[in-house]
């Protein structure tokens, strides 16, 4: 089962047309169940590429409301049982202090978001039961608009895997002066985004005012709703924003950028970040 | 509200670089919550491209288990309560027959699922519980190399709201001479694969062993396990496979397409469905 640590399997393949004489051989993306436990109890089961699970696990529980900062976290750690044979897609999670009642708390919201909707669900609504989790994001921090453009182009020469397969997401957290502070790929677009969110709770630099995310597709409210929750007011996506994607970024005033390619972009919301424009 | 019914909203945008000159409007694709309920309660929320709702629902409750074909549905119908501002956002889903009874069942299940997984939890458990649902596709139908590799290019061509916002995913459902019997599209790429496998429920063709589904992303683990329950064997994806996607594809019976790109394409599992290769 060691191949299960790897971000990309060998695989068989059979050829047609282009490159039809290359090799019968290829590599695929590895793609493995990871469950997430909280004080020993199952909390979420997460398809996603084996790798920075303490990371993606950390950056989950941060935009599931679980956690709000390091502070919070006991021990976050791959189960370690003798009699489990598969421990490598399990990673236990302590919490410590506050965190800990707050569990409970958070447990019977998620049972009742399921049961009280019926007032009638749009994306106001969703919008709005984010804004009780968080503030409106201040308007201190820019960036340069060339700058901006090069960031998914430098998260691209990151994705090691993608080389290889083809089929990952990538995300990247950057420093406002360009440099790349954490990267991470996977085969849930999501899923990236809290490996490099949980790098820096790591670091105990949550909240992340002073970066700017870039994603390798498209931004959707998920996306959004990860970056509030970290803090961080720039998101830059290689690919499209959707209507709600772009809806919550003006409300949790961050600055949104869309098909960012070849130097320019799309600005949806927030432009005063943008220095140059 | 009534823009909430819309595939697509206009958004402004300010532009950086390419395209500078071009209107400060666009168009992106609308993204808003669902709420399905069963029997009057919340099943799941799924965020979704309003259209093909009753669609999307069926197909989506195909694949949970909940339904196995047209005959278990009682009525799928928007909400109609007067009381509700957003009722085009619920979809209201009432079972028949023995349906209703695996209902309660099948939410035992669901809650077993997330506190019993202490075996350890891999790739060939996940496989393993599907396979409780489903028998491997016999291997009955081919279609022609050339035909199979011209899928995602006819899906390409009927992605009219993709043109508008370059935003969202595809899924396409051919009859094995290559005529498209069903296409949609959405900003989560397992909700399209659940919007044409809703119309052919509806239409009373599932199980679809005579068709091909084609998909305009990645073909992962769920996409795969969507196809196999609703019996489709042959799956064509413009780009990569993940591992799990190959080895679900592999157990299924299924016989797996991907980088079907320019008439060329890798194929990974049950080669024997092709001709001409």
């Amino acid at each position: 089962m060691a191949d299960s640590f790897s971000p990309f399997r060998r695989v068989r393949v059979t050829r047609f047309g282009r490159r039809a004489g290359a090799p019968p051989e290829d590599l695929a993306a590895t793609e493995e169940p990871l469950e997430v436990r909280l004080h020993g109890k199952s909390f979420a089961v997460i398809m996603r590429t084996p790798g920075a699970d303490r990371e993606l696990t950390a950056g989950f529980l941060l935009s599931e409301g679980v956690i709000d900062s390091h502070d919070d976290l006991g021990a976050v750690e791959h189960c370690r049982h003798p009699d489990y044979p598969d421990v490598h897609n399990i990673v236990d999670v302590y919490l410590v202090g506050d965190a800990t009642k707050r569990l409970e708390e958070h447990l019977e919201q998620r049972r009742n978001i399921m049961t009280s909707s019926s007032c009638g669900l749009c994306g106001r609504v969703t919008i709005e039961s984010l804004r009780c989790r968080a503030a409106p994001l201040p308007l201190d921090n820019r960036i340069d608009a060339r700058l901006a453009g090069e960031l998914p182009q430098k998260l691209r020469a990151r994705q090691s895997v993608f080389d290889e397969t083809g089929g990952l997401h990538a995300a990247g957290l950057f420093a406002l002066d360009g440099t790349c502070c954490a990267s991470a790929e996977d085969v849930g677009r999501h899923n990236a985004v809290d490996k490099v969110v949980g790098a820096m709770i790591f670091d105990e630099r949550v909240p992340l005012r002073q970066y700017a995310l870039a994603v390798s597709g498209r931004a959707s409210f998920e996306i959004i709703q990860k970056a509030w929750l970290a803090g961080i007011p720039i998101v830059c996506a290689v690919s499209a924003p959707s209507s709600l994607a772009i809806e919550l970024a003006d409300e949790a005033g961050i600055t949104l950028l869309g098909f960012v390619r070849d130097g320019g972009f799309n600005l949806y919301t927030h432009p005063d970040r943008i220095d140059g424009v």
